[in-house]
Parts: structure tokens; sequence; C-alpha cells
């Protein structure tokens, strides 16, 4: 646990060389609650940037699902489950201001994928309510990344199933490529965060309630232990990306789909649809064609294009199948436009045979 | 659940242009039972085909393991599991006629993952017992593919682990390839599909029986919910491809092993031997090579390619060895030939050795 | 179980031709524990070689957890968990020495997966306590592979899962290569073997003892079959590359991180760094590329290279949090250098702010 304060020891003791800002240019990101992406280039038009950003760690109250009335003190980036998406480009700096706010109960930090050292700048990020901290970093690589809470032992995987987590998208300068270098463009993101939730049940099978944030840390870390979550589920609860707010999209459009689990193995499935280019590895990797299911591996996130080619409902799940149907990994998306008979036919409609 | 009735009205109702089948030839294909494949062509001859095949979804009482007694109601398309394998070239169409006996306990459907729109023909195909459907899709992306059940709801990760799920292999017009492009071609398929089994057990852990198919769906849900499977087999019992039912091969033959795992990941591995091409993603991909475990995202059908270079017998394992060994999944290949030294050699049998 | 008998007799009654070793050079390997690699090198001067090594197949009482006190009769080669890290370049022969010490409670043997027929060797290397076998085999697949005991029926995970395995490394004669061809090299290999113990416990929720190897079967066949694993640890125990065993490296160096699992999917994860070249498949396959988290598919050995930028700790763990914090996969490394602030800065320590 303690190593996740030595870094920020190390470092202030350190005769380093000051960082060499020149040539950058400084911009402000607006983070936006997922399943959205902030405003964005998808080609990188001037020199590096440093993109400033703010996140909040804030602890809330939310209802996992409806039906049963489970819920959980969320621990999270900005209010949401998956925190917000973040995007730059190779070669950009991110410099994030973190603040816990003064009412929260526990300690907070981020752990980076995307960056280099000091345990994904966890080592230099620990704050505690009341308190804010800046890191800064350069996106090195491309891809796309988890980022995390980590704020040492048991804590880790507790703040993580509970929300802690989002994703960081480093585009290469010139935009996403096919392996033969061909650009790939996108009409819409769909930013979408797998949560694996282990809540405690009492006796009766019934979900437990707590007062506040951080209470029901004995019981999980019992749940856990086990590695069945209770839940898993897009964007925080059973239903956040179905009925009234699925995705919506229509036929010739392209959507980019970003899939986050910092957790758990996963493997999305497009029902009707496919994975036509899907990164599983970095954008420095060509994307993998034509894939039914792809994998998250746990503690990554993946990115995943689709061109809708017919109309009507598509079911976006973790096809584990009972995971997906039965612990909630399910957004919909609606797409619009008009239906394509030499792609499929309903040739006969279901009619009695004679026997 | 009603999303898979939306899309049958939505198209019924459309004024889409009808399909275009200039240029297409209609063929039948007979299928057959795993392990095995039907006839078929490993390059397209002529041009584009509707290949016409039919499948009955039929509820069968299936003894799961000898040992134990344990058995399943399984649902099956023509009373296998899995399903028979489909194969067609890439610009293929597949025309399915698809019925529900008269008899049946239950609806039924069918979603394609190789096809595009309607949740996969999920949403154009529910028959209820007694009922018929035509289905036609055109085989857009080449690889092989998991087909499946997926009525609605908890009744989808239900049906498709009682034994409801199968594969599509569509090959490129021109048949498999490496990385540069030169052909590759096998002597036989080796169809396997891996089936995880939730069974219900009663207070004593016995096997609970049930009177007719369906009947033991409230305990299914409640044993499937821990995502543990009881069983993990091949071709939907312990020991279905082992001994008397062991695969046969020779030295200098070439097997290509098509893995069907429409649920739960899998980590094949030839025991003896290796994937040499391994496809698991797409046939648009380059395979992976010499692999000594691959991997089958759950929801997925995978291809690997192997060339026998020693006779004897060779155990296909899922490589979580207790999956393997204790939850069934293994199949056998007892291979024909001389034995090459220069390979492998028992230089020393085994001997007592002085202390 | 037999299967692993039939191979033997097959062989010791074949006519077949006598290996031809003209041309080969025989040298010695010493062998030393993990996380070590053997003195070799990375390429291969001279022509091919039979690489002579030996292995004692010990049964040791090993703690897995202080803290618990968890102790696991451990079956192992030459004493560690994992066995031995062999290296050896495509194209020369492994001759292994075997001996089981006369003072063994089992048999066991060894399935080579870099190997081609008799199970990987298991079908000829059967040794009774007191007995002894040599095997030799030629590595024709260049990559990590897993090795581990499989002496037939539930004998085979069980061995496994108390810590009988470990890797080859099968470097390519011109040693290893980016995707363009060009050379990458190590300064150093971390050889890392992943277990996952399953280990019995009492109706206190204590962990049993036992008096001798093999006491445990009964309780831990009833273990394992649940799939959840008690302990997921690094070389053996909790802790052993923490604290005064963590690895070392410098910025500016390379290490070659080489992770074993011979039964359980695993997803590694450089807490800090990143997987800059990831061979998941082979080393016939190009590397992938900065990747955050890979995949070690349940039985597979993976290598996977990274070059520091950053003093500091480095935590290597499975990012499955909870198993990598709560069940034990966590390495760590110690890096020596200088800060870079161009990578990383904490522009603002954690301070008060002003609400
Ligand atoms: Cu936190
Ligand atoms: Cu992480
Ligand atoms: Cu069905
Ligand atoms: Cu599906
Ligand atoms: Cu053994
Ligand atoms: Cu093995
Ligand atoms: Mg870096
Ligand atoms: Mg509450
Ligand atoms: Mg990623
Ligand atoms: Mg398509
Ligand atoms: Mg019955
Ligand atoms: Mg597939
Ligand atoms: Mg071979
Ligand atoms: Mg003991
Ligand atoms: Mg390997």
């Amino acid at each position: 646990a303690d190593l996740y304060h030595v870094a920020g020891e190390q470092q202030s003791d350190s005769t380093a060389v000051p960082a060499d800002l020149t040539g950058y240019t400084r911009v402000k990101m607006e983070l936006v609650p997922p399943p959205f992406a902030p405003a964005h280039e998808q080609v990188a038009t001037g020199g590096p940037k440093i993109i400033e950003i703010t996140m909040e760690t804030s602890e809330v109250l939310m209802t996992v699902d409806e039906d049963t009335g489970a819920e959980v003190w969320a621990l999270t980036y900005n209010g949401s489950v998956p925190g917000p998406l973040i995007i730059c480009h190779e070669g950009d700096m991110v410099e994030l201001t973190l603040r816990n706010p003064v009412d929260s109960m526990m300690e907070h930090n981020i752990d980076f994928h995307a960056s280099t050292g000091a345990l994904g700048g966890g080592g230099l990020t620990h704050v505690y309510p009341g308190e804010e901290t800046v890191l800064r970093w350069k996106a090195t690589k491309a891809g796309c990344f988890t980022y995390h809470c980590a704020p040492g032992g048991a804590m880790i995987p507790y703040h993580v199933t509970h929300g802690m987590n989002g994703a960081v998208m480093v585009l290469p300068r010139d935009g996403l490529k096919d392996a033969d270098g061909n650009p790939l463009r996108y009409d819409s993101i769909a930013y979408i965060g797998e949560q694996d939730y282990y809540l405690p049940m009492d006796e009766n099978g019934d979900y437990r309630t707590y007062e506040a944030a951080g209470d029901d840390y004995g019981d999980s870390l019992e749940a856990m232990r086990g590695l069945i979550p209770t839940h898993s589920v897009f964007n925080g609860a059973v239903g956040a990306l179905t009925g009234e707010n699925a995705l919506t999209s229509k036929v010739g459009e392209t959507v980019l789909m970003i899939h986050n689990q910092a957790n758990r193995d996963s493997r999305p499935h497009l029902i009707g649809g496919h994975g036509s280019y899907v990164w599983e590895s970095s954008f420095t990797d060509p994307p993998l064609r034509d894939m039914e299911t792809w994998f998250v591996r746990g503690g990554s996130a993946v990115a995943a294009m689709y061109t809708f080619e017919q109309p009507g409902v598509y079911a976006y799940v973790n096809h584990n199948l009972i995971e997906g149907v039965m612990l909630g990994a399910t957004a919909h998306f609606v797409v619009e436009g008009e239906w394509d008979n030499n792609l499929m036919e309903q040739v006969v409609a279901p009619r009695a045979f004679a026997t």
C-alpha cells in the first residue's frame, strides 16, 4: 500500500530536469458523461497540445438494478460509472486537476494505463477529502487505455469494482488507419464502460444497504474474493443504455464502440452486426477484421468500428449471455434507414406447417 | 424480449426493394451431425450460390455423463449438440427453412453471427411449436461464426446453455490462405462444439431430473447465475469424442479443427500437437501461427489447422485442465503412421536409478 | 489415464528409423530457479545443439501465504514453482533426464507443449518414485511454451494446480525481431509463473493441513471443481517477488517478461509501464504492440518486452485486480535512474483547495 505514497516523495526530492513545454499549445477539454465523447479532432491539426482537464472524485449512492433495488455507494470520477472519456493524440500531454470533495469519505488517486512511470500517476495523485493535485503526463502510445483509482492494497480492487474507472483514447496524429494505411473515420463514438459489481447480500439473499461510502468495505471484500460478480452492467446500471437511453444511429453511419473494463475480461458482440475493425491491443497494431465477438482483457479499453447496413435494433452485449442478459451487460443501438433484402430477407414469415 | 418480435413486423411493413437474386445458383446442402462436415468445396467453383438448408428445433433428453447419470433436456438444432456445421463461401446466400416440431414445448429462433441485421435473423425466425419459417441471408464476411437460439430475455442464455447453438464456416471463395497468400488446404474437418451446462442439483448434490423440456427453467437460471458450469463437454456429452468415438487421422494429413463455444470462453490445446494456423478473428485476417493454446472468445467459432507429424493418440482439450478433465472437455484423435525419432525419442525408458 | 502409458509401449515396439543426430553439438544447460534464466545466447552461434538438462520431481511442503499460514504439498520440477525456465533455439533438441526421488509419494511425467508427439512426451516419461527416464525432442516451433506434469485423469489438473509446471523458450536462431525484421534484444529476463491453487478449507474457513504429498487429493478435487482458486500467486507464494524479493532494473534497460500459466487465463499488466512488444501466440508471429494488458491463454507461456523510461517501483499484476491484490498475483520491479518530467510531472502536489 505504501508503494503509492513513495513515488511522490521520491519525485519531490528529485533534481530531475524540468519539463520542456516548448511547442505545446494549451487547450481545455470539457469532459462529458458516458456514453458520449468530448469534442475532438480525428486528425490532429497543428502541433502537440497540453490538454487541461478536471475531474472530481465523487462518492454517490447509485441504483444498480431498479427491479431488485440493488444499490451501491459508487466511487466515481465526475459522478458517472465509467468516468468520462478523455481523448488526445499521440504526442499530446494530458494535464489533470484531480479534486476530492471535502465531504468525501475516502482518499482517491488515478492510475492512467496510457502514461509512463509512478504507477501510471497513482503514486503522485493521492488526494484526501478536501485536497487537489495536478498531474501532467505525455501520451506516447496510441490506443484506448483504462484509467482507474488505485489507493493501495485491497482498496485497489475495492475502488475499481465500485465504479472508479474510465478510458483515455490516444489517437494517432493522422487518425485511425486500416492495415494498408487507408484512413478509417467514424461518425460517432459509443463509450461503454462495463462494471462488475460484487454486491453483498444478507442471509435472505437481499442486497444489503449501507449508510455511507466505504461502509460496505468488509462485506464487499468477502464477496469479491469469490470472483463472481452479482452484476456486470454497462454505464453503471442495468438498462443505462436501453429503452429511452438506447444509442442511436443510421444506416451508412460508422460508430466507434469504445469498451472499457478495468477489472474483468469481457467479450463484446453486436447482435446483428460485427466488429469490422477491432483494436484489441493498440492503435500501433493494425485492427483485427470482421470479428463476431472481440475480447477485452480485464484492465483494458478496446475500440471496435462498424458501419450499419440495416435498420432496426442492435443489442451490444457481453456474449457470455448469462452476463449479457442476467447480470446486465446489454446496450441497444436503434438504427434508422432502409432495409436491404439482399443482405437478409424473411422469405417465409412464421406459419403453421402441414405434419 | 419483445425486441425479437419487432423486427418481423418492421420488415413486413417495409417497402424495401426486393432482393436481386440474378446470378445465383440454387443448391441444397445436406447437413450432417457433428463432428462431421457437410460435402463442400474448399475453393468455390462457379458463381455465387443460394444454399438451401433445413433445420428442426428438436427438444431431446440427453445423458450428459453416464458415470453420474446427469441428463439434460437439450434444446437442439437437428437433434445434436452442437447443431450441424453449415459451410458456404463469401458472397453466397444461406436460405434456411427452420421448423419447430408440433410436439415441442418451447418457441425457438436463430441468430446467425455471420449475417447482418434483424438481430442476426433472430427477429425474423420465431417459430412456435408446429410453425416453420424461411430466412435468407448473405455471407459477406469470411470466417467461422456461431449461430444460436435467442428467444429473448433470460430464455437466451437458457436455450444457448441447453445446447442450442452451432457454427457456420464462410470460406473465402479462393479458399484459406496463409499471410503470404499461399493456399492452405485440409484433408478433414473436426467440428467440435463445447457446451457449458449448468445442471441443477438437489440438496444431496444429485442431479435433478425433469419431466419435460423447460421444466428446469427456474432451477437452471439459479445455477447459471453463478457462472460456474457443472459440465463443459464436447459434442453434448462426456466422452462423445473419445474411445470408440475418437476422431481419426494419419501422419501427413491436415485437419481443420472448428471449435464452437456460443457462451463461455475456452482455450483449446492439442496435446502433442499445435495450432499451426489459427483463425481466432476471421478469415479476413491472416492466421496466427504455431500456437500452443488458442482462444475462443465466448460467443465465437474459431478454426485451427494442424498437420500430424507423429502417430499415436492426441487429446484435444480445453486447457483449463479442470474443465478439460473434470468437467468433460476432452476429445481424442487417433493417428496412424510411422514414428519419427528425429522429432522425439524415448532415449531411456523409465528405469530404477542408483541412489 | 491409460492413454499416458500406451505411447511408451507403442514406441518401444516400433521399428522406426533411428534419429539422425549428425551435425548436432551436445551441450549441458545448468537450470536455475525462477525468476532467473539460464545462461544462453539470444542469437544462436554455430549449428544446432542437443541441450542436456536434468530435472527432479520434488514434492515439497510450501507456505503459500505467511499471513494466513496457508500451505501446500507442492509437486514441483527441481523444487520450485514454477519449474526452471529452459531456453533453446529453433532446430535444437532438448534432452531431458527426469528423475523421481525414491522418497516421493507419487508418479510424475512431463508434457512439453513445445514438442511434437506422444502427448508432448507425457506418454514416454512416466517415472515412479526411484525411477528415471531420458526424453529427447526437437524444438521445431519458436515461442514460449508451457510444460507440465500430466499423469492421467484427474491427476492432470491436480498436479498442474499443485505447482508442477514451467516454461521453455524456443528462440528463433537469429533472435527476436519486430514486424519489420529489426532485431529486438533484452538486458534481462523476468520469468514469472502464475499458479492458481485451490486449497481445501475446513468448516471454519481455515486452510487444512496434510501429512504428506497427495493426502489432499480428494479435498482438492472438490475445491478445484468450483473453478475459483483460493490463491493465484507468482512464483509459488504470496510475496515471492515483492519487498526483498523484488525484481530490479534500470532506466534504459529492456526486460523480457515471461509469464507462464499452465491452467487458468491471466491478463498481466505492468503498472506504470507497458508491453511494448508482446508475443501472445508464438515467435513466428510479429509481436503485438504497446499493450496495456496482455493475455495468457490458460495453458500458455507468453513473452512481453519493455524498456524502462522512469525510475521507481512498477507492479506487475494479473489485472483482474481481485486476483492481483487479494489472491496474490503481484510482483515488483524496482527501477533506478533519473526521473523524466517530460513523460510525467506532479505539477501540483496534493494540497487543500478552497471551497
Ligand atoms: Cu478511489
Ligand atoms: Cu491498472
Ligand atoms: Cu431455442
Ligand atoms: Cu450471439
Ligand atoms: Cu507430477
Ligand atoms: Cu498442456
Ligand atoms: Mg512509455
Ligand atoms: Mg445503501
Ligand atoms: Mg487498450
Ligand atoms: Mg455486414
Ligand atoms: Mg430428466
Ligand atoms: Mg469466429
Ligand atoms: Mg511440430
Ligand atoms: Mg500440511
Ligand atoms: Mg506460448
